[in-house]
């Protein structure tokens, strides 16, 4: 199977899957419907394959793990709802569609972004062939990536970057945590669920680090290079906002040659694990080298 | 030892582990510090001393489950910290000192609250003195409180409910799950990490939601009846905001019937297990019987 079909298979068992996934009882039915409308939000579901791409490459079935899958992108699309809220960056659109608190209200969006992060943690806690041990696991993992350490430590250092002078540290730290994060912890996610040896989800972590560093650094460059065709949105637009990039720091080139190093040290950690020829090769090949 | 000694013992102790909760490994300081703000807000920590109350019905130990206490909290402080937001409440003040927002700014506030939900299941999910299984267990109780058939979901339903002419399913799912599932998944919680039967949880469970409308019930009373001073806060706000209240619905002798017949259901299920005069029983006149 070439990267594309596996993509697109994949993608579509994640949404087939994230459908059944808020149910109805007892839920308000407009919290129901603004959970639901980010959650359809669509985009490329790259955490979620993340997740089912590293339990393959330990001997796991990708299948089995979709609840955990879904359950990451959960953690992404609250952090995208409250990431659009005014008094954050204040968007209206998303994707080409009118974002969660321009359909529902800033209060219901607030409490959709709450719902869709505590309801991953539920999945993950209760995700049927996992062990206890493998579930309490994955909270844990995914807690310390979105969180204060994570995620929202990441957002909240690009809050207080904007409009400073560019700075190596800071942007480091903003790379790692703002988006890093969570793609290093869908990797080990996937891992820990597709029964993976420590070993297996600290090469997944590992991979999952350069993965994220590359990935960030290509959104950089693309913000500054590619035209709003191919970028799907307006392009320029961080650093017209004064947030701190790669290219601010090291200029384009700069940023090149570090998304390159990277995206070689996520190879190098593929290929001692004999991992790049299989799909999560291409995934890797796929994450860095894209234009849009 | 006297409910009152129990309930500042309990509070010491869960303030004195609070502190040590958030950590500052990779945090960036202004979030710490707004986490830590309120977090030291103060209150009557009755979700913690619940948490631990239900541990020693069980015959466990109050200590031993203090981080799960401790998340409980977290779990509390998140959901007051998105409540005060200007798209919320809009509050300016909670119990005399300014709301997060008006110290730290709003982003940081919607992400002070993300970050002590998130940091709540990490700790339940690594709780130290819990098996695997308690442990993921401890976050599907959490998880299904807090969330959109919980807390979230009490919190949409009592914002659609201003407003609107007093309706009597609506006011029981609000009361039911804006206020109450936290506090039957804080006994449930401390049954849980207690070692308990699950005979002896399901008991927690039915007492807590019986504890949990007659709070409700007595906080809309005394919303009516108590003055400024008694009651530390201005009385009569949820009425002049055209909330849901128990009195709009039933009258005030009507709500005094109601709090007064939970009061009586959570009584008979601390006698059916023997438990009536243990703190539990303390806690539980306490808890209905206070007058701020």
């Amino acid at each position: 199977m070439d990267i594309k079909s596996y993509l697109s298979e994949k993608k579509s068992l994640v949404e087939a899957h994230m459908c059944k996934s808020i149910g109805d009882k007892d839920i308000p039915e407009t919290l129901r419907r603004a959970m639901q409308y980010s959650l359809d939000a669509g985009g490329k579901r790259i955490r979620p394959v993340l997740v089912m791409a590293g339990a393959e490459a330990v001997g796991g079935d990708a299948q089995s793990v979709l609840p955990v899958a879904v359950a990451m992108e959960m953690i992404h699309t609250f952090s995208l709802i409250h990431d659009d809220l005014p008094c954050m960056d204040d968007d209206d659109l998303r994707r080409g569609r009118p974002t969660c608190h321009k359909v529902y209200g800033e209060a219901l969006a607030l409490l959709a972004g709450d719902a869709l992060l505590t309801l991953a943690f539920s999945w993950l806690a209760s995700a049927h062939d996992c062990t206890a041990a493998q579930r309490a696991r994955l909270v844990c993992v995914a807690a310390r990536a979105a969180g204060s350490q994570g995620m929202v430590g990441g957002q909240v250092a690009d809050l207080e970057a904007t409009g400073q002078a560019p700075d190596e540290q800071r942007l480091a730290f903003v790379h790692t945590h703002k988006t890093g994060d969570l793609i290093t912890a869908s990797l080990q996610a996937g891992g820990i669920a597709g029964n993976g040896t420590d070993g297996q989800i600290a090469a997944l972590a590992a991979l999952g680090e350069q993965l994220g560093l590359a990935f960030q650094y290509v959104d950089d460059i693309l913000d500054c290079t590619a035209d709003a065709e191919t970028l799907g949105k307006t392009p320029g637009k961080d650093t017209a906002a004064g947030k701190l990039t790669a290219v601010a720091v090291y200029g384009l080139e700069g940023a090149r040659e570090r998304a390159t190093a990277h995206t070689a040290a996520a190879h190098a950690v593929l290929k001692a694990r004999n991992w790049q020829n299989t799909l999560l090769g291409a995934l890797a090949e796929y994450v860095t080298a894209r234009t849009s």
